[in-house]
């Protein structure tokens, strides 16, 4: 399944890390200017305001909020911990209806002193606790598999194929799947596993896997500067029904040391261009 | 399946990579008065002398080859490139007979410009081609699955799972796996992997996850440095009736940097506590 040309910006959100160097108010107006219908909001940028003004923020720009980054980290090795994690996304999940947001984004997380199984059982708890908060808030709960690469600090949920395991175990509503193409592109499974995963996808992520990638973290490329069959993947998310916004979020240093409005017009470019 | 303790040196070997600043008859010479039993040689200690000239170095040391490392990099956007890299493969079948080597670990390659199911492909096409010359030679070739985290430059043979794929298309008894805990510890599949491999596992690898890993390439840990569960898996592994090398292949600048006497007693320790 190839996707249609992308010829509008009608779809498109930026995260707010993509550009990092900007505070709220910059990110909201020079998204707005560009033409940008929505934005991800992550959780450093409430800093400061309280949640009504960082929504009329949004709201001066007409600026959607695709999703609030980011809840989870839900393991622990201390009862304590697993507890307060999961008090840290009820409070999330207040954010995200306060400023308008339809879901949470979730790194579930992990700790390199227990094991992956046991981590994985402790994400799924900590996600049922916030269930019935998600669902009065009307905020949906959306899992992101993390690549392998992460599995030991930031989340033992690494694949699709287990995303969707995760769904099946907690049979909710509330609960879905973000699919970025970073974390995903690799994986033979991956086509059958967008086909599983059907109306559970409920964001998708945009960026590229740069050649070679030198830092775990902040060396992600904008689409277009890798290796990823951006366009292709898309398709596959799009013959599930999925309409949601395309979120752009790249971690890069190098881009986050250039000029930003330079950097927000090539995302526009490179959206248009080969996404 | 948890594994017996391991209370001998018998099955340990070390690969000439993971004590790289030591040329070959310094690390023959090492292993040997360390009481080590095997080696597995990567094909740039071969270089400055004659492959006889290697085994007798060797020899002189009663050291048993574990394995040649390595070949593979099959894919190439280039009939040229793809010939050139079976050309250099049965070469590399040929030093590993001339030196004694069961097997020679596969390192398949992958090409950011085309796409994983092209490189898969050409894989499959490069090690057929080079089957015959394998059994020739009495040399087995062992398909390592690489982490995700190598699939644009190094590998697009990424887990377990696709690697017994590729043993199921090519349907030889030359072809096996080799498992390297470092490539595969994160994988929910892996214990059903391991046993659906069974006897295709030629060869077992160890080191460790370091939390958190600085460099893609070369931050690997000693074993007990970081969080994979190593004795669960050599459980898994030697479940299929494994009975070869434990493999230690470490790559890391900053072990590199140390007095490489104390790291080789360090590894023989660690080896005999944790694995």
């Amino acid at each position: 399944m190839s996707a249609a040309d992308i010829d509008t910006l009608s779809r498109l959100a930026v995260h707010t890390m993509t550009t990092k160097p900007w505070d709220l108010e910059t990110a909201a107006e020079k998204y707005g200017a560009a033409g940008i219908p929505a934005i991800t909001v992550w959780r450093q940028w409430l800093e400061g305001r309280t949640l009504a003004e960082t929504k009329q923020i949004l709201d001066d720009q007409g600026l959607a909020v695709a999703a609030h980054c980011r809840g989870g980290f839900f393991p622990s090795t201390e009862p304590s911990g697993r507890q307060s994690a999961i008090d840290d996304n009820l409070r999330c999940i207040d954010e995200a209806a306060a400023i308008g947001a339809p879901m949470v984004v979730l790194v579930c997380g992990a700790v390199p002193e227990q094991s992956l199984p046991e981590s994985r059982k402790q994400i799924a708890e900590g996600i049922a606790a916030c269930l019935e908060h998600a669902g009065t808030c009307g905020v949906k709960l959306a899992i992101e598999p993390l690549h392998p690469m992460y599995a030991d600090q930031r989340s033992a949920v690494n694949t699709l194929g287990q995303a969707n395991a995760l769904c099946d175990t907690i049979q909710s509503e509330w609960v879905g799947i973000a699919a970025d193409v970073y974390h995903l592109w690799w994986d033979d499974r991956l086509e059958a596993e967008i086909k599983r995963a059907g109306s559970r996808i409920l964001g998708f992520h945009l960026c590229d896997w740069l050649s070679p990638t030198h830092d775990l973290l902040l060396d992600r490329g904008l689409m277009g500067e890798g290796c990823i069959k951006i366009r292709e993947i898309r398709g596959w998310i799009e013959a599930t029904g999925f309409t949601g916004y395309h979120e752009v979020e790249i971690f890069s240093s190098r881009h986050w040391e250039r000029d930003q409005d330079t950097f927000l017009e090539e995302i526009k470019q490179a959206y248009l261009s080969v996404c």
